[in-house]
């Protein structure tokens, strides 16, 4: 009676690490996209932990929470005008990470046998969510460098609209640093998809995780701010503080508020821990501890991109992500790469093979590498293991 | 587009205490079902989330988190002896707060048009998860002062059978303590509904929320050790440490192991949460913690039920629990209760109109009282409160 989904490699590899496979010290797992355990700011937190008991604990203990219940929503507000989003504070609803902003958007927008759209490649997580809240249908269109292609996007709503057929209720989007390709979507192309979003009435989910890794300082302006009232905007401590808080967010448009509000009353925000991370980010120098983060993963990027070059030269193909936690490497010839992937778990590292992203599975000859959960010193080993295994596959 | 779903009077004013209506320090809420803010281990907790971030950091503030992800369901493992049930702790997941346990059990074993049976009364949060996960389909069933009545229940299994009708899915139970009447179902019966399970195919959920808070040192044999296949047992941090650390657990037959954990994958558990809660249990000597608490609630119990015998007499009837949160009122005489509560809140004391709880709305005279949250004195000062609005209702 109960549907069954399938689990994908990734997340078995995810519950391994936690159990016993692969829990050799020397593997080098280049497949998780993780933040790395050493830029967690363990004192700091300790010391929040400790004063949001003491001085929040007594509210922060109830299911209603103490002073960080409006203190996150405007400090969100306040990193959000980055990106020139500019909303009230209640418009902010915090979640179980990113990943409930996501579910609750597909539960309360889409009705069984409607439609999400999403981006191809495009990150199986959220689309695991999408078929999880019974959004079965899910659609792909094509990316290229600088993100989605609008034009058959358009297309297809022009031509539904004209047969009469019903449109997608939402559009799945990570404008910055895709995962898994790592592009951002250019400010023209995100107003377009704002129009379209107005015109023909479906919703946009703006995923933003990635938003705050930003390696070049440069900040484009949100989607949601050409449609503040089609876009639902949603971020994440995950990659800025541990994805182990479980807090995201997601700014939600006015008329959605009370349908979202629903689905938080029950399994609702852990509110302690909102008290801890409040604490955090009020005793603390946030930018001076981000811009460190920052400048550790993109020297850990160039590393990995050095290590690249240097092992595999013009076999591969590599765009250089200007933000995020992920590089995308695509073969220049057919590539077996299901194969290689095998290969490189016994060589000792962990890579993710592309197909996992694709509508189709198609794969393309690519694999995500996550160059912020390693060491520059294992990215290298990871690398060289990787090399090893391709030549392995060549020779096979 | 997005499915509305009214809210309640409980949310509204729960929400309120965190808000500024109802600020009144001088206010007395009977109507939460809240534990007492002064019984929070506040100190024992602020060092346990010290030297949890401290020692289980690096892996805690990660998806996976680290030895909390064993050791938590090992320690509930060995408190649920208590109640004759005896599973491996890989049987038990930890959950976003018994909730998440509803709606996950909700959203695997039902889908659109499927049934769900539950007591009446019951804990309206409880529907409002079935509802939410797409079972809307609720059919009630009696209880008198040992619990759900298997007769009605029994009858309506056999008739559907023999018309080749559908089936229940699943029979939402609160065996001890039960929410709102506090009531505990007797061996027997949970043996026969047991049998039932088995003999008609349907689960069980045994929310067993306020096991621990037993004020009679009497413990049962739950549901699930007379048909462990067929019931899924669920209990929670949130009554023994506090619903802040939105903790629960859900006991899971192997079968349904693999669908759980699909819903777990998503907007899963804080191991962060769980690494804190773990080095309080583990640092801390939580019978004599728990035997505290206990005392204290048996005494906070008794001055209500003094005070409304002494302002109330014969004018009610008060069933005395032997644990949890509640006591149930019924008015002899039939009773504007709808009315009394708001004149209630006039008179600056917030109780709950029974008609929250039951499938009609049909109320019958009830009100139910939370004598956790407040204080002595504060109990005393609300049912005094409460006398003063009954008389005004009387008189008016």
């Amino acid at each position: 009676m109960p549907v069954d989904y399938s689990y994908n490699r990734y997340l078995q590899t995810t519950r391994t690490l936690g159990g016993t496979k692969n829990a050799d010290p020397d593997h080098v797992h280049l497949s998780f996209g993780f933040p790395h355990s050493d830029l967690f700011p363990i004192q700091e937190l300790a010391e929040a932990a400790r004063q949001a008991t003491l001085e929040q604990g007594r509210k922060g203990l109830h299911y209603y929470g103490g002073s960080a219940i409006s203190y996150l929503p405007h400090w969100i507000a306040g990193r959000l005008e980055q990106i020139d989003i500019r909303v009230p504070p209640e418009q902010i609803k915090v979640t179980v990470g990113a990943a409930q902003a996501i579910e609750i958007a597909a539960r309360i927008l889409c009705n069984p046998g409607d439609e999400v759209w999403v981006e191809n490649p495009s990150f199986f997580g959220a689309l695991r969510m999408f078929r999880l809240a019974g959004a079965e249908r899910i659609r792909s269109f094509e990316i290229d460098g600088d993100g989605i292609l609008v034009e058959p996007l358009r297309e297809e709503l022009e031509r539904r609209a004209q047969m009469g057929e019903a449109q997608p209720k939402l559009l799945y989007v990570m404008p910055n640093f895709q995962n898994p390709t790592g592009v951002c979507l250019t400010v023209e192309r995100r107003r377009q998809l704002a129009e379209l979003a107005q015109t023909y009435g479906f919703y946009i989910l703006e995923d933003d995780a990635y938003m705050e890794l930003n390696y070049s300082d440069a900040f484009e302006p949100a989607i949601h701010t050409f449609a503040p009232e089609h876009v639902i905007h949603i971020g994440t401590f995950s990659k800025i503080v541990g994805p182990g808080v479980r807090l995201g967010w997601a700014v939600v448009p006015p008329v959605l508020l009370k349908y979202v509000q629903q689905f938080m009353s029950g399994s609702q925000t852990n509110p302690y821990m909102q008290e801890i991370v409040s604490s955090f980010l009020q005793n603390n120098d946030f930018q001076s501890y981000l811009d460190r983060i920052r400048s550790q993963y993109k020297a850990q990027r160039d590393v990995m991109v050095a290590a690249l070059l240097q092992h595999f030269g013009n076999v591969i193909e590599v765009r250089l992500p200007t933000g995020g936690f992920f590089l995308c490497v695509r073969f220049a010839q057919p590539t077996d790469v299901s194969e290689l992937t095998r290969l490189a778990e016994r060589h000792g590292v962990s890579v993710l093979d592309g197909s996992a992203f694709y509508g189709n599975r198609e794969g393309r000859n690519t694999l995500r590498l996550c160059f912020t959960y390693s060491s520059p010193t294992e990215i290298e080993l990871g690398i060289q293991r990787l090399a090893e295994a391709y030549k392995q596959l060549r020779s096979g």
